[in-house]
């Protein structure tokens, strides 16, 4: 027979669990890096929630723009992102860039975002995503390899 | 009657998404510091589950040793973690320090951890704790004020 703790006294509780800060780095790659920044667009909609619940009802158009390559992605993944933080919350399945224009002292994109207001029940909610960042942002855009790593907050 | 999109094309995906990092602050007090040190190591395991499901069926002894305070703390979860992460996978309701030693040039502890096994199906898993980490960890000992905070990485 092993020994009696039954008289062992539990303590009062006297913690707490005070906010956890958590990321996630999207890696999305294309044949252009026009490609590559739609792939993003659709990773980040895709950790909201699964994409396959996602129906194509409307269509919003988003504009961003940027000094350089890393503010025009910045930019375009947190117009992205306030399309679903505002009401009506659009979440989206397909992400087309219908402007990209990066050779010019401002850069700047025109996106038609396809998707559907997000609704509990319909929509599994996958992580919240709290911000976009810049930190360990690469952009690598060679003849043959165009991708993106994103860190994004959770 | 809406637009139709049903011939709206879906990308392939192209994207991944790679390893998150996370964390969470423990924040734990009591009358003493000895008994905030044990409450901070109940934070923890209750992060791991829920400790109303934990039964007191065996004992197990730990030590810990640091040249401060904070090294003693961060060893002393460390042990805790230690307990918890080899086989057999132990999970405490109760940590009874019984011997807190601060003045010397060595401080130790020995502490008394009262659980059983972690059983899945018993035991409800909680978050994984990868480690106990130094950073913005704070350690208050006033007179009237005893209460430690250690961010862990879950």
């Amino acid at each position: 027979m092993g020994d009696d703790y039954s008289n062992v006294s539990i303590a009062p509780c006297k913690y707490e669990y005070l906010d956890h800060t958590a990321d996630v780095q999207l890696h999305a790659w294309g044949d252009s890096l026009k490609e590559a920044f739609e792939q993003c667009g659709m990773a980040m909609f895709g950790y909201m929630t699964e994409l396959d619940s996602v129906e194509i009802e409307d269509v919003h158009e988003i504009e961003a723009t940027g000094d350089d390559l890393e503010g025009l992605l910045y930019h375009f993944l947190d117009e992205l992102l306030f399309l679903f933080s505002c009401e009506p919350n659009i979440i989206c399945k397909k992400v087309e860039i219908v402007t990209f224009d990066v050779d010019g002292a401002e850069m700047k994109i025109k996106c038609k975002c396809y998707g559907e207001e997000f609704l509990i029940g319909k929509h599994p909610q996958g992580t919240e995503v709290k911000a976009i960042t810049y930190s360990a942002m690469q952009i690598i855009d060679d003849a043959d390899k165009h991708e993106v790593y994103v860190i994004i907050d959770i």
